[in-house]
């Protein structure tokens, strides 16, 4: 399939490099359906922040794979999550991105009504229907799970151990919990959300964000914090790495000036350092002294993905109405210098000259872990 | 494939319940390809109103299946109906949805010239060339009839018998044509056309019409006219069974105010009563008396559907130019309230959670002979 | 598959006649996929004029079957044709449709550069990597070559002979050479460019530009120009035959008047004449006494295709300012009149009724060898 009579055999590349995978997993609307059903309608997969879901009968609805999910909380406060399809005929029980259902789910068609437990308690004629059972038809409910302060959900019939695979990833970037316990996420408050449409495959995105070797190529303001970043270092590789600010940057801001309040479990060991960590399929975190940031990816298609950031705080720094915008600025830069990198991956991805994929130099050498983790997921 | 671990195995559903045809058979665009194969462009359908049509050479293009069918009227005012397709290159003829033709049809690529019963009259060098015949490169004809004032087309070769497949329906419906007769449907004339354009399958549109489960819920305006819609009985099932206008109901409008002329063929048995008639494949028939409102589907793809609705009353009266808003406006919010409802369900019919289908409960039942008449037009 | 009771059979035509290709040929898009492997993606492609190229590292980037193709000069001034793809991680290089490199062709990604003859020459720690290949990890490059003034392109491992197929058609068309060397086509300089967005298939549009039957009927200003058009002559199926002018013609121009310089190789056996010739699969060529016409088509999509044409005059002319609106005007009307005879052609291509396809008149049949190509092609 390759055209050009110089190009090197398309199975043999460098030893000093590694394949990627081909382009084809990059477009093909058949691969981002065995995506959906083997990674993001059966992992945990991050869904919205606890806060999104102050009380019983708020709700979200979140794209998760190629089904809209219902999000709330019980009378009790506990989070349930359910498929957003009335049992009868199949309606949306909600449409709205989000809202607050007074006693119940009442289904607009048919009024099929849903406490917040997804139990059946009313519907027109149902006591002559004595058989169908309140529990039974139900509505369809998904495995939640709170953890750093986020929602997360698995569609599958039996979830996957947690602690074995988001948990896990803790552990192998971080070498024990505690490196993330001191940070206490779950505690922190939203200081700023921002949403971003991106118009390439979530991989690209994943890929991107875990290596730096493009760093010094379109992260000005990023490798000015973090001087060790111009040289492409993938930190992210080496298990507690953190990167170090640069001798006359004051904290994690766009211009290098003094951040918010640091958090307080952070120990000097970690008060001028950056840390990266991917928890697949869908999440990164990054850590800095005086705040977190988190992104949600919401794949949509083979080369369309929503991606919604997370700047967290003190809650008391956010309640402060503190100045966040030199603080935010820096890292909404880099996701826009990121995305655009992605998109312009995307067309290239069904050129015949991609076929077989392109190359990964020796810092990016650790993207062939997650090829190969796509792979034997899809197998 | 469900996800959920409280749900019923999908095979099975309480004995009150039937199942519904699964999601698939909603969004799939192979599904909506053998629809229109096996049951739009073979069975009669319903295309225009004969008042769309007249004089000779008067024209209307409408969408049947997935084909551009080409309607007229020949010199002696005999309805035709052509594939709107040039028999030498293949230009469409008319690309206007109406309008009037002088003396033929005449191809605007290489002037092609049919008359109006779609005999090949001239052609560039057409006497050159005496072999061509002027019926055997005349354009393809489709089957007509006229009906209630309709026309009705068939692409079929040998189209099914129009007694046993349209007017079977009437008196499966009715019991007896006479009942249907009494409101003389091909003398009224046209008062009033509103075309819908809903996003959802046909079939969606034709089970919500066959069930009244969803009155009390959707429709105010209509149960306060038939109040016994608010029980949700499935007045189309039961033979001849007409729906009673509450008593303080004076009329079929929105308000109950006092309709229209009532026709002259209507007795006292029912003056004060509202039947509805589907017949298959995409027609609705609702009788009240004083008119009648005729719909047209015209499924364009799997997921959606355009809904042309003609509100029928006596010559005198729409001459008159007597306001008909009232009248009119009930049926149309009707019309909004359920396309709404279709939306609403759409989506949701890709979901895994609606693969196997819902349930139709007790006064639904028999929304499931369709379901069977549909898997057997398939079949 | 027909569904009209009066229909021939598919498989016969009259004797005066030949059949089309059937419609499927131009909506399919698993049609159009292979006609990009097989014709585009392989055959001598008409890609740019050499003036859009003025200098080294000037560039355009053009669609040639699905591939983005970059076209530069290298710093000796010699024509440069690359995939437009990042051989490291698959970033587009360019994504403007023109512009200036200043010194070489570097990702925006990660850096990574390119001379100008596609050789790698930097990229950040290049020199850790010393087994990576300047020229085997160089942009892959497709063959090129000038003629007529234009780059033409191939993407074929091995390019077809181009003096085999494109300058045969040349041959075919107008029986030697020399009878376009008077034409000093690559001398001639852009007057007018004017790009097309064309709804209709690139046969549709070739099959158009290879008949005169339609001439009478949608080309008044041509006709006026040509008389012979009227009377629906192939012109170019017949050797070295050229359309004379009109009596009262004084130039090729959409009011007859005058036209510009004439160029200097045209004596007067063709000084009152018009030829053109179509040279597969994407170009056509237009001669007149006074200039040039080139069409380069950019299929898209099995319903759409960019067609770009040039005016070409003697660079004297150009330079002089010269009016040149009554000149352009002539063809680019014939263009928009032709182009919404393909544009009416489309629709109809899905349809049953010419699932088997139409037919040509006499003056039509050398259409057929053109089918036949194609269908050879793709076999």
């Amino acid at each position: 399939m390759t055209a050009a009579p110089d190009a090197a055999p398309d199975n043999r590349v460098s030893e000093s490099l590694l394949r990627t995978l081909g382009g084809r997993a990059y477009v093909d609307p058949a691969v981002f359906d065995a995506e959906c059903e083997r990674i993001f309608e059966q992992m945990w997969f991050c869904a919205v922040h606890v806060s999104d879901l102050p009380s019983p009968g708020s709700f979200r609805t979140v794209q998760v794979g190629r089904e809209s999910i219902l999000l709330t909380r019980s009378r009790r406060g506990e989070l349930r999550g359910f498929y957003n399809v009335c049992r009868h005929r199949g309606a949306q029980l909600c449409t709205e991105d989000a809202g607050q259902a007074r006693r119940s789910f009442q289904c607009p068609y048919h009024a099929w009504t849903y406490d917040f437990d997804g139990k059946l308690i009313a519907a027109p004629n149902l006591t002559s229907m004595p058989d169908v059972g309140r529990e039974e038809y139900g509505l369809r409910t998904v495995h939640v799970k709170e953890w750093l302060g986020y929602v997360w959900v698995s569609l599958a019939d039996e979830p996957e151990s947690f602690e074995h695979t988001v948990e896990q990833e803790i552990l192998d970037r971080l070498g024990a919990m505690s490196k993330l316990e001191a940070y206490d996420v779950s505690e922190l408050a939203i200081g700023k959300r921002i949403s971003y449409d991106v118009a390439a495959n979530w991989k690209l995105i994943i890929e991107n964000f875990m290596e730096c070797y493009h760093c010094a190529t379109i992260h000005p303001e990023l490798t000015e914090v973090l001087p060790e970043f111009a040289d492409g270092l993938a930190a992210q590789f080496f298990v507690d790495h953190g990167a170090e600010f640069g001798d006359e940057i004051q904290g994690f801001t766009v211009d290098g000036s003094v951040g918010l309040d640091t958090l307080p479990g952070i120990g000097q060991d970690r008060d001028r350092k950056y840390y990266a960590i991917t928890i697949k399929p869908q999440v990164f975190v990054n850590l800095v002294p005086d705040h977190v940031i988190v992104h949600r990816m919401f794949p949509l298609a083979a080369d369309r993905t929503r991606v919604e950031v997370d700047w967290l705080y003190l809650p008391s720094v956010v309640e402060s109405g503190a100045d966040l915008t030199a603080s935010v600025e820096l890292f909404h830069r880099v996701n826009e210098q990121d995305f655009e990198a992605c998109e312009r991956c995307q067309p290239a991805m069904a050129s015949r000259s991609y076929a077989a994929g392109g190359v990964l130099v020796p810092s990016e050498h650790h993207i062939a872990l997650f090829h190969d983790w796509v792979t034997s997921r899809l197998a």
